[in-house]
């Protein structure tokens, strides 16, 4: 079974397309927290235990953990340790948006899928795929490489027009076409461009699952997500929120609301 | 007195456009090192102690300290630190290719502007300026933006045809007119390609200097990177050599040979 056909299965055996979006910026914890020797931690094991019966998947920003130098990045660690230890079936993203030249990128495949044991990293395009044979040829960790950001100015580059078709566009067809070879890859494609996740949904077809951030604080719309976003087969989806669930009064409740509203959509 | 004209003096005063590149991968310490509790903080300033008096600035590429989780970020925080005190006049480059949305990259300023204290920092284009505002803003910093890559298969979007020009011209331009209002971006310009080094000079004239690896190990000729890339006034580069000088039989020597060189082509 492919990488992809494992998230697949998670996907469909939790009735449930929600990544939950670890973004734990220390300074937004509540004192409790932070009277800790791992504020970071403990608010993270707090929001996993509360939020796992409703997730597929829990994803890290790296930034917030490098924020706060070797004690961050050893709570990232420890932070999914402790999701490796309790909730296995969980799919769990490095999203680090790294990419290098290809030897170098052996230390990020060390770091991320090796030593901190992730299931995914996600990856710029800008350097193409024979750089990232280092992330590529791990046919047991996905590769998520970004293609349509969700940020207000992601159009600068990413929309500039190749022969009729936008630069992103170009990203999407190369990937299903070059990277993809161990069925091992899936798209960025943000929330807050529907019709754009239309239309990648249709160039890639039922070929490449799509992450789509941007529901939530960002203000892209779930329904729209869900039916512009899902393949064929109604599926293909993770779509992550981040602070709107764990900075809300009642994390446990955002996530299943939100959870529910995705599978309202369906 | 702007971020790139304090660089271009220290590369005056020191003669000297020569970046060593920290690039220490543990598995090729000698053993002498690796009996250290800190392998590569010892290493690092072994290397900077004999390098220095020929090199204008260090670069360290954080996935070789990534690679060893927070012991590595704790090595690579302790040599930034060495080298702001021993060395303050060397420039220091943070070669992390990171670019994130808006807000989140704020984690990635703290940590390695605020808290790790580089000058600067290299980037990623692809999700455009817009979202780089929180490095960009910092005017006391440099940042270095990928433009046209060293590796092999750097062409596959970055030659990509827009309008008659490729991709990467497009990013230096775009660098140019739009990311630069602080005076403090560079380009990132393989030394592979000297043919686009010319062209990328003629395109932003004096306003951006460039970052060129790719000489030593990968290749690239020293002399038709000096010939192509200075600017109208003989300045404008920084040229990093990373394993042909720190794993050289004699760094010092290796340091001072490619200095030479360089100076010599000019």
């Amino acid at each position: 079974m492919s990488i992809l056909e494992t998230f697949d299965e998670r996907i469909s055996s939790c009735h449930s397309m929600l990544c939950v979006g670890l973004d734990s910026r220390v300074n937004l914890l509540s004192p409790d927290f932070l009277q800790s020797d791992t504020p970071q931690l403990d608010f993270n094991r707090w929001i996993i235990d509360q939020t796992a019966p409703y997730a597929a998947a829990f994803k890290l920003n790296t930034a917030f953990y490098e924020a706060r130098g070797a004690q961050g990045w050893a709570e990232m660690a420890a932070t999914i340790d402790y999701l490796n230890r309790h909730h296995p079936q969980a799919i769990t993203i490095c999203d680090a948006k790294r990419a290098d030249i290809g030897s170098t990128n052996e230390g990020y495949v060390k770091a991320v899928f090796d030593d901190l044991g992730f299931d995914a990293i996600t990856l710029h395009p800008y350097l193409g795929h024979e750089a990232m044979q280092p992330f590529l040829q791990r046919n047991d960790h996905a590769c998520i490489v970004l293609c349509r950001t969700s940020n207000p100015g992601s159009g600068e580059f990413q929309s500039l027009d190749l022969a009729g078709r936008p630069l992103w566009q170009h990203v999407a067809l190369t990937v299903r076409d070059e990277w993809n070879k161990n069925n091992n890859c899936m798209l960025v494609i943000g929330a807050t461009y529907p019709d754009d996740l239309r239309r990648a949904r249709l160039l890639v077809g039922d070929t490449l699952p799509f992450l789509v951030p941007g529901v939530g604080a960002q203000g892209g719309d779930v329904k729209a997500v869900v039916q512009n976003g899902v393949d064929s087969r109604g599926r293909g989806l993770l779509i992550n929120a981040s602070r709107s669930i764990i900075f809300a009064d009642d994390p446990e409740n955002a996530a299943r609301t939100l959870r529910d509203q995705i599978n309202g959509a369906r």
